[in-house]
């Protein structure tokens, strides 16, 4: 979560970002360190519940800071490593980057939008940013698989 | 999510909440704005992934903000009327709030602890902090169940 104020007024991803996977393809990837062909990665986002401070926080009774607010979009990315061979084998979709309703479909974004900033950053780790995931994250440390910046 | 450093350099909880709920449960509260008896409702505590700024940030390809680092507690409350009746029929356990390991078993939390918070702040959407989870608020101020203060 990239908060506005914190980036010059605007961050490409202000919101709080919940990633789901399911759970086979989770599994494998603790095996293996690649996911299968045919995962599916849904990112879903959410706004910062109303900012009462500069820096996009606000206070409720467990203090201040960064709460949920409502949906702001959903992303899908597909591993397919022949139809996505020219993005390292995933291709990336948005439904939508602003509230509710989203789009029903969506057309493969193009590369310099999603794929190239997972190309340049996370092509070690089957293009999945596991430095945020501490379940990912852990499993590929011990496994040697790569050694991310983050920690 | 309430950095330390915006909390006096001592939050109760600095940690992102990762909240899960039984489909069947979600669903009921959807339909009448209660949860059905049994329900467990699991909290996952993550901290910030080494923070390098002063309140808590930290810089990655997308920005400089707040990442999921390691796994830190793991919390569970129960909806039991009758078991937990002084405590507006819900009981809350901790299994640690530390890294993992966690402890395989937990008693009851005292009042103090949990309950007491939720009853002073969120009794009237059945225990639980529905403004900060946006399919519950969105169906809550739908239904006129609530009027939660924090949209």
């Amino acid at each position: 979560m990239t908060p506005n104020r914190l980036n010059g007024g605007k961050a490409n991803f202000p919101e709080f970002h919940n990633v789901y996977i399911q759970a086979q393809n989770v599994a494998a990837y603790m095996k293996t360190g690649q996911f299968p062909e045919g995962t599916a990665i849904v990112k879903e986002l959410t706004r910062l519940l109303n900012p009462t401070f500069p820096d996009g926080s606000r206070t409720e009774p467990s203090g201040r800071g960064f709460f949920n607010g409502e949906f702001n979009g959903i992303d899908l990315t597909v591993k397919d490593s022949k139809r996505f061979a020219r993005t390292n084998g995933w291709g990336f979709f948005t439904f939508g980057h602003h509230p509710l309703p989203y789009e029903k479909t969506a057309a493969e974004a193009p590369a310099a939008v999603c794929a190239e900033c997972h190309k340049a950053n996370v092509a070690k780790t089957d293009m999945t940013w596991v430095q945020f995931y501490p379940l990912l994250l852990d499993r590929t440390t011990e496994a040697g698989w790569d050694t991310p910046q983050s920690r």
